[in-house]
């Protein structure tokens, strides 16, 4: 099961058939779902049960869902382990933005239901299939032309990206790890203009930068 | 004066000659660089002059550079009241990778020199020239085409972007304010692909898609 904080992040669990184990609520007016498994508390014992220090009105517990199977007809963006609650929730929430429904994840890439992540992503994980995988098994197996962010890459200015494909991100520190670099079959980059001492992009806005680029052809 | 933690950040700031008030190391040889103001301290001392759990063996204190003024042949980056410090230390990040050499802050946006937004500019801040100041002010006595993102704005992709211009950021709850609004000549916005109840994007990730499309021209 996950936790998640807030009456509007629940009410949207709620409406996208979640199955909830149980909802806590200092206020059965906050919610505007009718909701089988619920139970009123007082605010010292929602404040007991939060992990925030101000918590909000309602709580709920639901159920992880089993993932479904990856869909090849679309983009599918792959992650090599993702370590940073905040960028994977920006990233779900970008998927969403762009309506890129299937997200598969390295089996080191963090949870995608932890709290700080559920935070991030806004209610997006509600529309976004994420499956985690080894992800050589995964790349092995596929067809589609499998795109990777590098540093060296080529402009993905000057790529002829193909209607559907694979776009693999890596991890913060390190890259695309050299296992999954092997299966890659174009290396991408975004064209830099200011100082060359300038840090990398951050992953998460290089990631809304590169579905930008997918989308925008 | 402002504090930065961290020898990497020390260091990047002393080669940019940011004039140093003083830096604090435990190490002297972590220093590459020749400083005169430099005093050696103990872990503990560091401890308690550190805003961070676990701190770097270097702190500096720099005296905050005059704002050079706004130079208007390239495309200028205008901020109406961005408020996270993260979302901010992105931003300038963002503008050092495509060359926007000049940022303009409202007068209530989040401060430059606040140490979350050091940490998440990575050194950036050295590069771009940042200047707070009154928006209407300023976009009343410019001459450039003055481009503001919003929800209902035209699709960038199909806006002829003109070669240097203003692109205006609106805050993170409430977006662009009423008083810039009436000094914006386009509204334009990043067209959506996913279901219509996702949440807008985080400011940080579209100006990164609004600068990459400016440049990609």
């Amino acid at each position: 099961m996950f936790v998640v904080e807030g009456i509007k992040m629940v009410q949207e669990l709620l409406n996208s058939n979640f199955p909830a184990f149980k909802v806590y609520t200092t206020d059965l007016s906050n919610l505007e779902v009718e909701v089988n498994n619920v139970e009123i508390v007082s605010t010292s014992e929602l404040r007991q049960m939060s992990g925030l220090k101000n918590p909000n009105s309602t709580i709920g517990a639901f159920y992880i869902p089993e993932s479904k199977a990856v869909e090849f007809e679309d983009w599918i963006l792959v992650l090599d382990d993702i370590r940073d609650p905040g960028n994977l929730g920006t990233i779900i929430r970008l998927c969403d933005w762009f309506g890129i429904k299937n997200l598969v994840c390295s089996k080191n890439t963090v949870d995608c239901y932890n709290p700080k992540v559920l935070q991030a992503s806004m209610g997006s994980i509600t529309r976004v299939n994420i499956v985690y995988i080894d992800l050589e098994d995964f790349l092995e197996s596929v067809d589609s032309p499998i795109y990777g962010a590098f540093m060296d890459g080529n402009s993905v200015y000057e790529e002829n990206l193909t209607k559907g494909g694979i776009l693999v991100m890596g991890n913060e520190a390190n890259g695309i790890s050299k296992k999954v670099e092997k299966l890659i079959s174009s290396k991408i980059s975004i064209p830099q203009f200011g100082d060359d001492s300038t840090e990398s992009l951050n992953v998460a806005t290089a990631t809304a930068i590169l579905l930008n680029e997918i989308r925008r052809k």
